[in-house]
């Protein structure tokens, strides 16, 4: 799309927006950026914890809230926000209008509370643009066909802010966060982690999946589908962010962009599986047919035509797997069925790791230097995971963020 | 318009649901009408004082918040409140679905704050019934042509539920606010007043507009003008309400039906204004010009070619025109501005009260015989005030209540 000007699209999280002085710094950040010449498009999260004290509200009214009621009441959050910022810039000499995600014409289909997008028409937004005024609008919601409110789910607000940046071909996406940017591995963890400046995509993804809590895996996903320039920052101070972009690091780069840790996670081990096709596929369509993700699965190379099946899935799903896979274990004759809860997750993140031999190996051996047993492994085109004892998980971070110098700094 | 079952239109305002436990018990109530075997349309207002609430963050925010963005803000009261009542309903096993203005198609201009509705397509609502779930609609809000939130400003739920009762062709439109009905006058200040069991549009609107504050004249002008039957009752008991129809009484019925005191208005003097021509329209319009609404206005005849002007205001406009008067004033060569607050007005109200000769006297009567002076008298088709000293107020009232024999029962 040809522009007068270039657009910023910008997302504040609820925290940006938690109180009125905070929103009256979002007001002045706004304006500092349509100062430098920018058309501005903010997007904004319901003020603070807004969303779930209407949720809880709902459940002390009815232990099943239907959806389409939840969205129409949640929605309001947002709606309300969109106007007090919109209020915050007049109250300081500029032109500023809000909207509802229906307003600004985000079409989706009809599944209450967790939404998709299936277009964007937005017209009323490039007409106000044009006459010169920032335009707000209210995140994580959109309107069906039927003209009902729906709402996107977790992180519908970043959703909201890409699908525009696409929309209205925004020169960049800023996501305003809490956090300062993404980092090679949780800062709480790892006191020397570092901020990097530049993440692909397709890690991010690894590491959003993974259990880096700065944007979701939806948002990152259509970002990379449209192409659209990300860069995470905190809007509680002027530090640089974080860029995500299809930009591949050049071969000599250090290939290890990150470390995760995941301790949401349980362990379902199935013992003395009669080793026949098909019984794999009987175990794991059960357990997805209730929605269930399984995420690691190992199995061993049986001896004896009896093997052990582990796998992973989140620990509040574990009650219900248990029962499924005890179920089914009874069905073809397998043995015991263990569950362990004391497990966590390590992964190291980045692109071009398979064509780099010893990645494995360099992991493997920094956790066996500090005598920390691998009890499971799997591998994908950019990351190496490793289930070990919970207790170690922090230990674990530090040891392979020394191993691969990503404390050091990045040309 | 033909229906299979009917229509009854609720309202509920802000008092009503103030909290989750009044919300259920309007659900039950809601259902109680179902079970009976009508079509119900529910309009609500915001939780309690969640406006107010609203209106005083936006003014922490900024001295001069934008009608547009104010209307976007508050607008979110009702929309949640008829989410959550809408919960209510499910949690008792029935069929509910809530709307906003907008989704119910209640069109408005773009006066934001004030809008006025220009018509309302229930073609989504008429569906919803069909199927038989109770309808929900978010009160006090409509939506502009260019999609823009409006609202209706005061008293607005009442006219959303007024015009969807003309719309669909409701059988009766049920206010429910936290009186029983309305009284002859207020009880507070006689405690013998009377519920009444029927009152005219006109007499309502004379009882609205003179102080009693059971519901706004807009709503009432609205209901004469399509003559849709209003039931005003307490959500807060199973007592019988106030009928207001256009059904007039017979001519040997008491004509007096209540008595009202304003004590919210001003009194303004000029002293030796010069019999001329011109003169009272000079005044008044330059008054008028600023959106101040004048009440009374009483001239005597002059015998000097100078008299005496008085007149009455909202208390909360009097600085702005003893400005406007005093500069009038000086044009014109009058004499003095003079000011009172301490007045009040009380009034009588009555169809037909003009063909029955002696009504005023006997009001005048009864004031004469406590001593209370009467300092102004106006007259209208049908009422009769008389501004008095404010501390005689109460006073007055119950003399003039007594005299008409108001508290005795009526056939």
């Amino acid at each position: 799309m040809q522009r007068d000007k270039e657009l910023i699209i910008q997302k504040y999280g609820g925290s940006s927006v938690a109180n009125l002085e905070r929103i009256r710094k979002v007001a002045e950040r706004v304006i500092s950026y349509k100062k430098k010449g920018f058309d501005l498009v903010v997007v904004v999260s319901a003020l603070g914890d807004t969303t779930d004290k209407f949720i809880e509200l709902a459940y002390k009214i009815t232990s099943k809230p239907k959806e389409r009621e939840m969205d129409m009441l949640i929605s309001t959050g947002e709606q309300a926000s969109c106007a007090l910022l919109a209020m915050a810039i007049h109250n300081l000499d500029y032109e500023a209008i809000s909207f509802t995600g229906g307003q600004v014409g985000i079409i989706t289909d009809s599944t209450h509370t967790k939404a998709r997008i299936l277009k964007v028409d937005a017209d009323r937004i490039r007409e106000e643009l044009k006459r010169g005024k920032i335009a707000i609008v209210a995140g994580f919601q959109g309107i069906s066909r039927k003209k009902d409110i729906t709402t996107l789910g977790r992180g519908g607000s970043d959703l909201t802010a890409v699908a525009l940046s696409y929309t209205l071909g925004a020169k960049l996406c800023e996501i305003y966060t809490d956090v300062e940017g993404v980092y090679t591995t949780d800062p709480r963890i790892e006191p020397k982690a570092r901020k990097l400046k530049i993440i692909t995509y397709d890690e991010m993804l690894e590491m959003a999946s993974l259990g880096a809590q700065v944007m979701q895996a939806r948002s990152i996903e259509l970002a990379k589908k449209f192409n659209v320039p990300i860069y995470v920052r905190s809007s509680f101070s002027e530090e640089e962010g974080t860029m995500i972009t299809n930009q591949t690091k050049k071969l000599e780069e250090v290939v290890v962009t990150g470390i995760t840790l995941n301790k949401d996670e349980a362990k379902v081990t199935i013992r003395d599986v009669p080793d026949k096709p098909g019984i794999a596929a009987k175990i794991f369509g059960k357990v997805s047919k209730e929605g269930i993700n399984v995420d690691m699965i190992v199995q061993n190379v049986s001896k004896t035509k009896m093997t052990d099946l582990s796998f992973t899935i989140k620990k509040s799903d574990l009650s219900k797997t248990i029962k499924i896979v005890k179920d089914t274990a009874g069905e073809i004759k397998a043995g015991e069925v263990i569950s362990d809860e004391d497990v966590a997750r390590v992964s190291i993140v980045g692109v071009g790791m398979r064509s780099h031999p010893g990645i494995a190996a360099k992991m493997f051996k920094a956790l066996a230097e500090k005598r920390i047993n691998i009890e499971m492994i799997s591998t994908s085109e950019i990351s190496i995971s490793c289930v070990i004892r919970k207790k170690l998980g922090e230990e674990a971070v530090r040891v392979i963020h020394a191993k691969f110098g990503l404390a050091k700094a990045r040309i």
